[in-house]
Parts: structure tokens; sequence; C-alpha cells
């Protein structure tokens, strides 16, 4: 069988530009494409016939799921569940990064509300609290005091998810305008990097949140570092974010279901075509 | 370094029968041992000085981070992140079992309440319905019905946790006396099963619920399957839930922080020290 | 001031076909409408002007801080912020009915999971079981057995909200069809009555679980208490829902934010206009 | 029937140190007394035999059921069902206040996120932002600036439950060492009041964060106004919080299901004493 052959089914739930523009990019690419709701379809384990899968779901446990059983069916979906797991939960992901040793913001876990006082005291003012799950720059707090801090304890420890129990305490890590760099990897390689920059008195620099993005010109660095990251966690097609600290760039996040719109801008560069060559090179393999 | 003068860190949040139990063996084996409370101090990324590491928190989620945690450090957590996380989640260990070729009930998955009615239909009833996250039985539901799936159904989507709008929805696999087969493995060897019986009048036989346990004579079987399962979920101090199939046994669960009162009580084993001896012999090698 | 030079505002957070045509019938009636989205405005206490206040907010706890506030500032809202509280909690809507002599299905509440099973034995299977905040029939569980009485009492234990952790444990009133009466009460003054009929395979007579509705030819006695059930609760506009008993109607309901297109379909009754001509009688007094 | 033979039956859900006094003095004063579980014993509606009954479930929504279900069997409990909701939720308390020409803080309510950054700027930095629900402070934020304003609102957002949706938005109101008063009134009279002053670093007055108890020397000006505040919420059994603003007193909180030891310890009044013997009082009249 040649490859033109091969169906790509994209798991989705809500169809972004995202999942449109992946779709039309396949099928330029020759494949047949089928679309799959997976807040429609229920997924069994075992019997599913072979095909390449794209995971798509803006919910990270449905895109989980949905590698998870995919890979029970003997098939293996860009990204897997590994992948998926690890950089969606910020937890795995900076401990994935550090045993790799590539360089993370400091960072203490605290897993409940009296042990996050003594986390906060290793860090010290100003420091950075979020939660393990989540995306949008939702909850991330940068704390200034005690103040503060109380506020941010109080709230969590009455969220019931166990998840939002857990709590990440960084260092803040200063940058100029507060940008960070966003690269994106596909296959290994690095397609290119930008800047991400918060809007008016916004301090997080998420695209969600109003932050403008602007292209990298000289992005070796955060290239190699990118793809460093996207191997650590054994991402195929994943977006990596860094932090220019003082001493040299950390990387602050892996997302395992990127979204690219906002790189495509920046970048002009057809990301969904990129993803679709890189399938098709695969599996010439 | 000779072995007696390694440090081993016992990971808890609750002190439980089996935590006390594994801190005498690991001393009775002359190790140092040093209970670690995991709501009472923050756990750094980077730093930690060498040592053993046994996660026994009672919550999933704070044993899985102290887990990622510990492995940023470069310890080898017993049991690792990827087995606790990938075993305490059971749409996880269904799919791993599955890839694995190791058999379980048949299993669909459904990511909200729409397509479980479909999951339903291709299951019928009587049918099990669980969320993927959970212990003691608890929201494990058996379905006779369209009435007894509405009720769960409904019940279900007003849970705001994601992982609880999962649904696994399976065969429901007739049981004599209902009851399960629960085997022990440390360090892929199989120390023994018991069965677990369920109390007059609950069909699910969770030691939680009132189950009762007694020593299976002849494991041989269980045995196999249970290593096979703890291997594919490179779980070292594992148990593993079997159901008898009429065709044969099929893997329901593995707990990656396992409990093993119930277990002791019925068959006598000493299993705090096979994971103090298992942990020694590691070191020797 | 003559009435026609009143101000009338309709609170409401997402405008239904409801609010629609109580805002034209109020402008056929002369008077000057503001609608008032109480999901955009914020509610100060105090210092507002006198005005008519129609609460028509659907989510309940929304509906019964914008009356409560009117109240502070001398306005008298309709409904009240009473009748919303007590009408929208079934505990209270159950208890109020049963203080003035009204009567209701049997009725035991209990206020955690261990007493529940004592409720259960005390009304016997089948029975009702259902949480006192909710719509829609969402939650309103049929139990015919131990073992539904187990899933249902599981499930609520899992749910977070104080409100879900109460169950009201009702008999099950058997009716012809499983039909229930809905009768509108304005001013006081009985508009007429429909039967609810549930569709094929439901139980429950709610429209948005596709209940028919027919009119009731001969409402007499039914209206006669749905007045005493709207007087109780202090009810200005309010619809009421009705058993047929074997031994006669019982009060199951009181919406102190009804809906009513339903009830206009099947009668031919002009809600809106009674609602508007309701005002300006009042206000001529 | 003398009042020696009456029982009193005083519905708890966990005993604190208030309820096992309260008991004590009501048998002192002859009473036959019986403690009631309303967690363990159902609460049927309909044949409950007459009996006095006092409400101290620490859950609010408990109190307010169970004072509820005695009203509909025609017992008034001490404190009614109206006393318990409407001092047991901010948001209505603060309005019956404002509604009976009661002073309070400068309050503004706000139904969701977006409204609520209106709120901030109707009421200017330093403002106290609230939920209508809670006590011993939980979640009371004492927001200074647009940062924290952000940190509110987000987490908020993130709660499911209605009631945490709705933020109370509240001038600051500076107190000399940020203590408030609180008041005890029985019956329509005041036993006296106490300040509470805040633990050093912390900004609000509650006993569960650490505040300390002073007897008022002269409370005749603060007796009054809670006399008015009790009246207003038609409590029998109420404490009242007030707070010394630059022009005058302004009540803050009644507490329809009160705590009293720090009371106690601060002025040495026997307060359950006073309760009992308000008990038997009333009964005689
Ligand atoms: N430690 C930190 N130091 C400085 N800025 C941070 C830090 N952590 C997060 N941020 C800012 O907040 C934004 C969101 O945080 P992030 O961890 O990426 O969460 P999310 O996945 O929700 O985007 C980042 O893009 C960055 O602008
Ligand atoms: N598919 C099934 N068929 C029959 N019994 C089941 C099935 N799934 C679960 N059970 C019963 O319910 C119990 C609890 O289910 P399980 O999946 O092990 O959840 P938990 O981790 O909460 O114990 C099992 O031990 C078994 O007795
Ligand atoms: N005790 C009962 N006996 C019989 N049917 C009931 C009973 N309680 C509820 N129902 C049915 O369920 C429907 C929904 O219950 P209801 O208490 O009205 O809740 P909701 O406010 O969500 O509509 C009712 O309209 C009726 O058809
Ligand atoms: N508007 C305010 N101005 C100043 N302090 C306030 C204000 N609101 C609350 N506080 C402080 O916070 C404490 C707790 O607030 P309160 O509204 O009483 O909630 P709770 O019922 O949880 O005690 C108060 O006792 C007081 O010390």
């Amino acid at each position: 069988m040649s490859w033109f052959q091969f169906v790509v089914k994209v798991y989705y739930d809500m169809p972004r530009v995202e999942e449109k523009r992946l779709m039309k990019a396949l099928e330029d690419e020759g494949f047949e494409v089928k679309p799959f709701n997976v807040t429609r379809e229920p997924l069994p384990i075992g019997g599913v016939e072979d095909h390449i899968a794209l995971i798509r779901a803006v919910s990270m446990f449905r895109s989980l799921y949905t590698a998870a059983v995919l890979e029970a069916n003997g098939i293996t979906p860009i990204n897997s569940s590994f992948t998926i797991i690890y950089s969606g939960d910020k937890i795995l992901t900076y401990s994935v990064l550090a045993a790799n040793s590539i360089p993370i913001p400091k960072t203490v876990i605290s897993l409940n509300g009296d042990s996050t006082i003594k986390a906060y005291l290793q860090i010290g003012f100003p420091l950075v609290d979020k939660p393990p799950i989540g995306s949008w720059g939702r909850l991330v707090s940068l704390i200034r005091d005690w103040h503060e801090a109380n506020i941010v304890i109080e709230h969590r420890s009455m969220m019931n998810n166990p998840q939002m129990k857990a709590h990440i305490v960084q260092e803040y890590v200063e940058m100029p305008e507060h940008r960070d760099i966003r690269c994106f990897v596909v296959g290994g390689n690095c397609l290119g990097c930008i800047y991400r920059i918060p809007k008016e008195g916004e301090w997080r620099s998420n695209v969600a949140l109003g932050a403008d993005v602007v292209k990298l010109d000289e992005s070796t660095e955060a290239c190699e570092l990118a793809v460093k990251a996207a191997e650590a966690l054994k991402g195929e097609v994943v977006s990596i974010d860094l932090f220019e600290r003082k001493d040299g760039l950390v990387v602050n996040e892996v997302n395992g279901v990127p979204e690219f719109k906002g790189f495509m801008r920046a970048t002009g560069i057809d990301v969904a075509k990129e993803v679709a060559k890189y399938v098709k090179e695969k599996l010439k393999k």
C-alpha cells in the first residue's frame, strides 16, 4: 500500500482554525482525511483498524484518553499519550525536563496549603505560583508578598480537584517587556520561534490574554533548546515556551496539542503544511 | 559504600499499617529509614541527595508528583511516575495492558454524556461504568437498564472534574460469588494471590466495601498474568486485580501504591519484608 | 405621576422567549421598559431610583441576589427574595407548604449519606430522591431498589456543593401516564393549568426532557390548590406543579421565576400580557 | 403541662463547646434535653411531636434545612429558617439590613467576573471582596490594586458553586488595629460586646485566624445597633459584628448559629445560661 492511500483521522472536540488548516493540508498532501469528534463517538479499546492519528482535542484529558485508546489498538498517535500527559501536567513536564538536564525556572512543588508557605520561603518574593493543570495563563499568579500569598493559598484550598491543590512555586523570571519565546518543533526540526509580548497591564504573555506575537529573527539558540525539550518529552508536534533568564534560556512549557494561529501570523510559516509533510515523511520510512 | 549505609525515604500522606510495616521491615534489613510527609514539606526540583524512595501517599496525585520530582533529581522511585500515573488512571491502565496484548474486560471509552449512550449500546446491559480516577470501588456502577443508565450519566455530568466526565464502559464479568483475584508482584516475582469476596448484598469485591479475603491455593495461572501486567506497567511493587471470565483470566486493575493488609492477613506472607528484601537485592546489583 | 410614566426593569441573564414576550407586553401596556443584564452590570446596595422590577434570571442565585439588592433599595421586586429562595430550594418549598397545611408528597429530608439509608427505609421503594437545588428534572431520581439507592448515594456524596449533599426522599406518586399538572398564578388569580406528559421512556414530565403539554379543561380544583400554594410562598407571578395522588392533589413545586412557553402553547393564554396587566393594576392601587 | 416538662432538642452536626454548654445549661434550668445529630437521623416533614428546638449545626445548610423541616411541623425553632438563610448568606444579610435603614459598609454586588471589574471601579482600592457564603474569614480578600483584583476574579471564576461566582465588593473600613466589635443578642437583649483583634500580620479579626478577644467596657451604642440588626433579621439568639467607621458604627454580619466561646472568655458572661433562661421565659408567655 502506498502512502497516499492512508487514512488520517483528526481527533478533535472543538474545531479551531488549527484543526481546519491541518485537515486541508493533509488533503493537499494526498491523504484521505476523516475528522473524528471525540465528544460524539465512543472509543472502543481493541478492534480499530490501522490509520494515522492526529490528536487535537482542546481538553487535555480528552486528548490524553484518545491517544491512549489508540495506542491500545496498535496505533502511534501524534502525539503519544506519554507526551500528552507529561506535557499536559506542568509538574510532570518540569520533572522530565530537569531529569534530562534541561534548564527550567527554579521550582519547588508543594502538595498542600501548609507546605506551600515553606515553598514560598524557599523561593522568596516575587514568585510565581501555578497549578499543574491549566492553559491560557489561568490561575498563573505572580505573588509579591504574604498578603497575596494568603489570597492564593486560601482560594486554591477551596477548589476540589486534587490537582488544583498542588502548587508549582517558582522564581519569577524577569524578562524584557515580560515577553517569552515560543518555538515550534515538528519531528525534531525547529520551524522557528516567536516572541509573545503581553498587552499593557498584563504580565503573562498568553495570546488568550491579549499578547502580541513577533517573529524572532535569530532563533538558533532558542531552537536548539526547544528541540532538546521536545525530545525529552518525546513530542513529535509540539510548541515549547522559553524564558530569557539573565544566565540564559530556560524552558517553561511544552504543549502537546499546540495551537499555532499566532505563530503562523508572526512567522508566515505554514505549520499545518509542515505537519502534513512530516506525516508523509514518517510514513515513507 | 555498602548497602546498609543507604537511606530509604518513605513518602506518605496518611501513615497506614502498610507504611509502618514497610519502615519496620526496611530497618530490619539494615537501612536507615526516614519518613517524609509530603503534605508538610515542599519538594524542590533539583538538589536532592541520593537515596532510595518508596512512594506511599494515599492520594494518587500526591504519589505521582512526588515520584516525578524525585526522578527530576536523578532518583528512581519505587514506583516510577510512569507506573503511578498509568496505573492510577484506569483508561491509561487498560490501554497499556491492551497494547501489550494482555486480556482485559471488553471496554469502550466515552468522553462525555452523549457518546456514553452509544458506548452502552455497544456493550449492552448489564454493564459496568466507572470513572478513570478513583479507588475503593467508588462510583463503579453496575448498570442493568436504561433507567439506571440515565441516573449515572446525569450524575456524572454534574461533576466538574474533567476526569469524572470520562466513562469507562465495560462488559459486566460474571464471577463466582462476585469474587475477584488479587496478586502481589514485587520486582517481577509473584508473591501469591487472594480471592476478594464481596459482603452479602454488594457486588464489588473491595475490602473497603466489606469484602472478605481468602488465599488462592493454586495461583500459577493468575501469577503468570499478574507478572505480565506488572511488566507492562513497569511496576516494581504492585498488586494486580484479575477477573475469572468464562474464557480465562482478564486483568482489571494494577495498583501502583498497593495496600496489602488484607493480602497479608489471608496469605500470611510478610509483604513488607519482601519489599525490603527486594530493595536490598536491587541495590546489590 | 401616572402609571404610564413608570419604568419597568426586566432583570435577566439569558434572554429567553419569556423575557422578550414580557418586555413587549409591558411596552404594549404603556410602560417604559429597560432590560438589565445582571451578568454585565453590578448591583449597588442603596441609591437605586424607584422602578418596577421583574426578576427573570435563569440562575436561581442570580435572581435571588438581584431581588434582595432591590429590596435593600426599597423596591418590591416581582418576585420577592423570599419567594425566590423559598421556592428555589425544594426543601424550603415543601416546608412552607406543609407549614401552611398544603398537601405535599410524603417527604423525608436527609442531610448526608448515612441518614439517607434510613430515609429510604422510612419511605420504601419505589421512591424519588432529588437534591434541593435544580431544574429541568436534573438529578431527580426514581429509585426502585437498594442497588439504585447505592448508585445515587455514592454519586451525590462525591459532589462538593453542600446543597447537593442533602437528599429529598419522597414517595413515588404514580400518576396516569406519569403526567403532572402545572398551573399559572398571577397576583392570586389562576390563569389555568396544563398537563405535562413525559415522552416515551421517560418518567419525568419536564418539558426540557421532551414532555408534551396539553390544556386541562376542568382546572377548578387544581387552580384552587395552586392559588393556596402561591399564597404560602408569597408569589406574585409563579407556576405551581401538582401531582394527582390517589387521595387527591398534592403540590410538588413552586417556580418563582417561571417559564411559560409550553403553558402558552397548550392554553393559548398570553401569560406575558396577563403579567403586564397585573403590574398595571397593582400600580393603580 | 408546666414548662419543666418540656423537651428541648439540640440539633447539631459536630458537637462543639457551645453545644455542650447549651445542653448543660438547659438541663440546669430543668428541661429534658435531647441531642439530635442531623447527619445521623433523617428529618421527616410532618408528624414530629411538639418540642423546643435549638438549631446548632456548623454547616449553614444543615441548620437551614433542619429549621425549615421543624417549621413544617409547627415548631418555631431558635433560630427560624428565615433568620438562618438571611443571616447565612451575606448578600441577603446586607440587603435586609439596608432595607431596614441599618448602616452597612458601602457595598456593590456583582454576579460574575465581568461586572466585578465595574464593581471594583465603583468602590475603588483598597476594597474588600468576599463570597456570600462562608465563615471564619475564608476567601474574604483585601484587594489593593488591579494585580490582586485579577488574582481574585480568576480564582473565583474557577469555583463551580454558583454562590462562589457572586462577589460582594465593599469599601475597606479602616479600623483601629483592624479590630471589629461583636455583640451577642438573646431575645432582643444585648448581653454585651467584645473587640476581636487580629493577630499580627492578619487584617481579618476572625478568632479562627488567631484573633484575640477583649471586652468592650462601654457598649451602649454598639448594643443598640446590634439589637436593631437582630430585629431586622428576626434573630432570637444571634451575634452581630460591627465595624467602627469614621462616621459611626456599621453592621457587617449577623450570625444565626453563633459561636460564643471567645465571647464568654472575654466577658465572663455565661451565654448558654442566658439562652436557657430566655427559652424558659419564652415558654412562660
Ligand atoms: N516563573 C515565571 N516567571 C515569569 N513569568 C512567568 C513564569 N511562569 C509563568 N509566567 C508567565 O505566565 C504565562 C503563563 O504561564 P504558563 O506556565 O505558560 O501557563 P499556561 O500553560 O497557562 O500558559 C507565561 O507565558 C509567562 O508569560
Ligand atoms: N467489568 C466488571 N465486571 C465485574 N465486576 C467488576 C467490573 N469492574 C469492576 N468490578 C467490580 O468492582 C470492583 C471495583 O472496581 P475497580 O475497577 O477495581 O475499581 P476500584 O479501583 O475503585 O477498586 C472490582 O473489584 C470488581 O469487584
Ligand atoms: N415524588 C414524585 N413522584 C412522582 N414523580 C415525581 C416525583 N418527584 C418528581 N417527579 C417527576 O419528576 C419531575 C421533576 O421533578 P421536580 O421535583 O419537579 O424537579 P425539577 O424542579 O427539576 O423539575 C416532576 O415534574 C415529576 O414528573
Ligand atoms: N469591608 C470590610 N472592611 C474591613 N474589614 C473587613 C471588611 N469585611 C470583612 N472585614 C474583616 O474580615 C473579617 C471577616 O469578614 P466577614 O465578612 O465577617 O466574613 P466571615 O463571616 O467569614 O467572618 C471581618 O471580621 C473583618 O475583620
